[in-house]
């Protein structure tokens, strides 16, 4: 006979918090108590890997119509563009909005899950740095860019697609030698695809390329040191940079302003997202735009689907390039 | 004896629309219906003014730790900021927030009350369009920006002292004569004050000021007539402009720009909001920066205040100068 995995229950929540069961009891409830026990019933429940299972139950038979949204930042313009398009498509299925910033951290992304799931949501989206994240039956996961396995589905843009795309242009606007800058997590996820399309683009058209990649922590003065090592003779040794999101390539331009060069005469500069001054206006460069409408609607549609186990493991939407100023077209 | 007012019951409500009382419940509870039923007792709840009492009594009973915050939209990168530092300051206190884009549109905004409402919140933050904005008994309605009479707290920025801040910093800077330009909403609102604020400035130092004031949904393109006219001998008769937004102040940087006129070395402008590029870089433009930390603190303490009525009318946050090189200092 197997061993049996025993099932942790309220009752065991209770004895690893030092609480009493009616504490557990509202908490998971979302009811009224004092901040420490609230914190200590939150650890004994992450600790245990308690799922809300009874309440699960009872959220497929009434669902609320609200779904939780956990990004890391409310700052960065690519993911408040995301937030606003995935409330948009709610709305317009009558289903209300809970927003949480994560400050991509693993601990305040499981707790902010377990907060959302105490306000018995339908379904979770999440930009998540946790590759571990726990979510009680019955309630659905949908992840942006992270992989997290097959069941769990992934919404992204095209990232090899658009990968290849900015180093397509870049060859078309006249460039003989590339760089690829990125900084970036470590763990599973779609954009990493953004070099393989890069390089794969750069072979393909027989174009001699550089790559230069840090890990996420890394301080960005480590671009400049490799931009110093490529500096000769007034020159730089590549015409044509792809940085792997818009803010870096507005950094890396200012960087290569203060040597000297123009952009984008000297070094054409292609970046990552499709963000826009305030929102609407000029995009901040010439950039790879990432569908963030129909990366939205097909999380929500995915979030909200009765029959959840039939939604594909991976949906990769369509990039487009839109010229901002960096290139030369 | 006066005329008693009659109190209108869920029945008046279940009448008005041609529904059930269950389903008047149902929506009321937040409970699964057909989406034209809801519809249906959501226009009899407001046409009615149906104040959901038992249910608000409820609320206080128990909270919900949940707050709702309604934005215009989360594509401008002011509005994001605040609904970010909202969102941080109600989770430090273990509350939930819920978010709704009303596109500035007054039926969207009541809309969007009825949902949140539905969902138990304790209280609301807004930035509304919506001077009529109905509310139930028991849920903390706090405004920012817009005066919706004494009875309504209302979070600002000190818009009168950062008025007199953008004309003071533009005469400090050189600037001999100043220009206004504003295009936004007619209601009653904090904002407007900036334009008080910069007249006392430019009357106190003797200098000189044309005001340009638009409506919202006037063409942007009246302030390029406006620039037109007041342009002779390849010179604009105003050597500083204060803008009410920085996003103003960008798209007047362009069109000074393509006048063939240098900013700042010809003309000197200053927006309002201190909005930075990619959300923590750069500032956009010189800016008088509006404390968003300090407004969405005071907005998360005003909405919890469990003494709602001690809640001061009107709190004005002291606004401060940042230089964003379109300025000379």
């Amino acid at each position: 006979m197997a061993e049996r995995k025993t099932v942790p229950t309220m009752k065991d929540v209770a004895r690893e918090a030092g609480v009493a069961l009616g504490t557990v009891s509202k908490v998971v409830n979302g009811l009224p108590v004092g901040e420490e026990y609230r914190t200590r019933v939150n650890e004994a429940i992450i600790k245990l890997d308690y799922r809300i299972n009874s309440y699960a139950k009872g959220l497929k038979a009434t669902r609320t119509n609200t779904v939780a949204v956990l990004m890391p930042n409310l700052i960065n313009p690519f993911f408040t563009s995301l937030v606003s398009a995935i409330g948009r498509a709610l709305a317009a299925k009558g289903c209300r909005m809970l927003v949480y910033e994560t400050d991509s951290d693993p601990g305040m992304e499981q707790a902010n899950v377990i907060l959302a799931e105490q306000q018995k949501v339908d379904g979770i989206i999440c930009l998540s740095y946790n590759q571990n994240l726990k979510v009680s039956d019955g309630v659905t996961l949908i992840s942006i860019d992270r992989y997290f396995g097959t069941r769990i589905p992934c919404v992204a843009s095209d990232n090899y697609g658009g990968g290849m795309l900015a180093a397509e242009k870049l060859i078309e606007n006249g460039c003989r030698h590339l760089a690829f800058l990125r900084i970036g997590t470590k763990l599973t996820n779609e954009p990493i695809k953004r070099k393989d399309g890069f390089i794969a683009a750069c072979e393909a058209a027989g174009i001699e390329y550089t790559l230069k990649i840090l890990d996420d922590g890394a301080p960005f003065s480590a671009f400049g040191d490799f931009l110093g090592e490529h500096y000769h003779d007034g020159k730089l040794d590549f015409d044509g940079i792809f940085c792997v999101t818009d803010s870096m390539a507005y950094l890396i331009k200012k960087m290569i302003t203060e040597m000297g060069l123009r952009v984008p005469e000297d070094v054409q500069i292609v970046g990552y997202d499709g963000v826009q001054m305030f929102g609407d206006l000029d995009y901040t460069c010439s950039t790879i735009v990432q569908p963030v409408q129909a990366m939205a609607e097909t999380c929500v549609d995915m979030v909200l689907n009765p029959d959840g186990a039939k939604n594909p493991s991976l949906v990769c939407l369509p990039v487009s390039y839109a010229y901002g100023g960096t290139t030369k077209a």
